[in-house]
């Protein structure tokens, strides 16, 4: 973590190990600069697949780890978790966006408080999401809107985001390193 | 724009913003060395996607811009439009390989009379594709025939490009420069 | 060929270029040290598509291939067909995967036994496979496990191998040269 605010964003396909990776980074931080961390998951409650996940992050994570489960009110559950020093881990913005677009929220709006939020965060941040455009156009029309949608939230978040790292095959290629 | 004559090609995801940066490409050239530009739009008449599309495109460009529309003489638009100095933006081949396709065109053919044109080109062109080969392979076969095609085109565009960018979430990975 | 005993993946989505890349790899390292070398094809028999692919490699390929087609012991395909100084292209692991997968196999022990196998390996080898999990979420449960298999499977492999490489259009991305 080269700065106390730093945003960075992991991007990847399913199965790519970028929650590890991002993992790996916080962790490689904690080393340096002993702490707590806040995992933040987006999961919906009685999403099997999702407490599966949790699980595993948890047995693979240290003892410094906090889990906040948090669907919808991500902006919140980062102001409300956020402390100087203490890394927070989003795991994922896709998931998040998929919470969002079944409750039907306004995604611009949403996406705009989220960007807001990151700018004033008090301690690094690392967000996930899924690259999910690089595939054959969904024949079903809300998959590609849920397609577009994440490609644009994927962009803003990154243009503002210090460092953004592409994921495959569980090793990084940096698209952007500001820090 | 190193070259009066860079083939450039700009390849990513849906909405991962490969037409932005492509647009920024030239905008940027056009800063240094200002004069005309040409979008080509390679968009069905009708298609009310497309239509917002070039909508989107003209509200975020120069008035320098003249826009062409070419579903499927993309080589006959380059000869004609191509001026020296001036930059074309080829906005995207993926669409145009989908209506030669829907024409029954032989793409072979068709590919080959693309990669003569830009061989001699007048002035710089960018060329914007999606790569659609990513996920898994779909279940409808005509489906997989335009992945593989695409794939193809892709490949023999790059080949012969002086630049070839891939873009994920706003950002560029350069795969090939030899500007 | 920085070594003997490298191993590497290059990994890439449908129609990229992949397997010519990872073939002129092995052309290269002839040119530089002439002897055999072996295709290691994992088709199933009786796919046509397939059988094409292999005769383009046999027609794009120099007369000191030699082919071998396993569509399930790619282990004892592997230690049968190693020699030193001698590489071999294995082409690819997602069908290999895929073969397993509708012979019922049990994946993380026959991951296991690869990953042990290309530890000791008398020559280098390079492995071909797919990314699969950058486009929507498949709605097919098969395609879904498929897309987490592959993915497990590439990550196991990269963690160990010496060099990876992300392909697309023809050009590669290096994610990882230990070599």
């Amino acid at each position: 973590m080269d700065s106390d605010k730093a945003v960075t964003l992991v991007i990847g396909g399913a199965r790519s190990g970028k929650s590890a990776y991002a993992e790996g980074l916080i962790e490689t931080a904690l080393e340096a600069a002993p702490g707590p961390a806040v995992y933040l998951a987006t999961a919906e409650a009685g999403d099997d697949e999702m407490a599966a996940r949790i699980a595993l992050h948890r047995s693979r994570r240290g003892a410094r780890w906090t889990t906040v489960e948090e669907p919808l009110d991500l902006v919140g559950a980062l102001a409300a978790h956020g402390k100087p020093g203490a890394p927070v881990l989003v795991d994922c913005l896709t998931l998040w966006l998929s919470n969002l677009m079944v409750a039907g929220r306004d995604i611009p709006v949403e996406t705009a408080r989220l960007i807001e939020q990151l700018r004033c965060v008090s301690g690094p941040v690392i967000l996930v999401s899924n690259e999910v455009g690089l595939g054959i156009v969904p024949d079903n029309a809300l998959a590609r809107s849920f397609r577009d949608e994440a490609g644009r939230l994927n962009q803003a978040v990154a243009a503002m985001a210090t460092r953004v790292v592409f994921v495959a095959a569980g090793l990084p290629l940096i698209l952007k390193n500001d820090g």
